[in-house]
């Protein structure tokens, strides 16, 4: 290939890797403002709310704010915060963690589990209609490619 | 197909379609992080930032408050306090808006073209690097799909 046709053909190539992160960032964008006015209209929660009782339901023994915020990948402020605002409304409560009597941790009680199934199950049935269009064959080959994309970002990762 | 089997089917697809959604999730955001550290790091601004400058620069004429508001889909309550800094960093100006001399519109100076030129060309390298495991075929394919699902969207909005 000339230098120019390799040239070329390099910057359609990033041309269009560009044009796929604009679209996944739009289509991504796009859903979770369609998530967060759900949930806010049909629960009157909040998507940063979700995510938490999301954690923690799938750690039922509880979890260490600093866990908790390092699943979530956000600031351990807000995370306690929202924490608070959950015990306030009986749907987490603190307890000790085993072996160290000083630190604590949250865990969805009786209420939070039960109310949390009923946000999940929501939750559920909006993502199966929005991605109406598209079946469980093709749902699960994107899924599998994305994985294999986010596996080599955190290859990358370690050489920034 | 039995009662049962048909639920099967159903409730493996609404997995596979969840599965999906969360991984859309996760590597649109774990992009976005790396694409804020990096123009953190490398140009000293933000993501935000790096958004307002690329609608004006798509719209060299200028926009008003509301249309950049409507275009990045924030509030223009964060859309004003980013184009008050840019303008005090000299990258935006305020311009009268042609024909109605009470409303102001925003636009990049020279420098702010000149700038976000830089970042533009440095953001398409890093997600060019990003994405780089991706040929351009199946980048395009990829995006293609993306933008029928999100064509989808819109046409389900209509029908909340």
């Amino acid at each position: 290939m000339s230098d120019q046709a390799e040239l070329t053909r390099t910057s359609a190539q990033s041309k269009a890797r560009l044009r796929l992160w604009l679209r996944l960032l739009g289509v991504t964008r796009k859903i979770e403002s369609e998530l967060r006015d759900k949930l806010r209209r049909e629960h009157d929660t909040t998507l940063p709310r979700f995510d938490v009782m999301a954690a923690l339901n799938r750690h039922r023994d509880g979890l260490r704010m600093s866990e908790l915020s390092g699943v979530l990948k956000v600031s351990n402020g807000n995370v306690t915060g929202i924490v608070d605002r959950l015990a306030d409304e009986g749907l987490v409560e603190r307890v000790p963690v085993p072996g160290d009597r000083r630190a604590m941790m949250a865990r969805l009680t009786e209420l939070g589990q039960t109310v949390f199934a009923g946000q999940a199950a929501a939750h559920e049935a909006w993502i199966d209609a929005l991605f109406s269009e598209m079946g469980a064959d093709e749902a699960q080959a994107f899924a599998a490619r994305l994985k294999e994309l986010a596996e080599a970002l955190e290859t990358r990762g370690d050489k920034p």
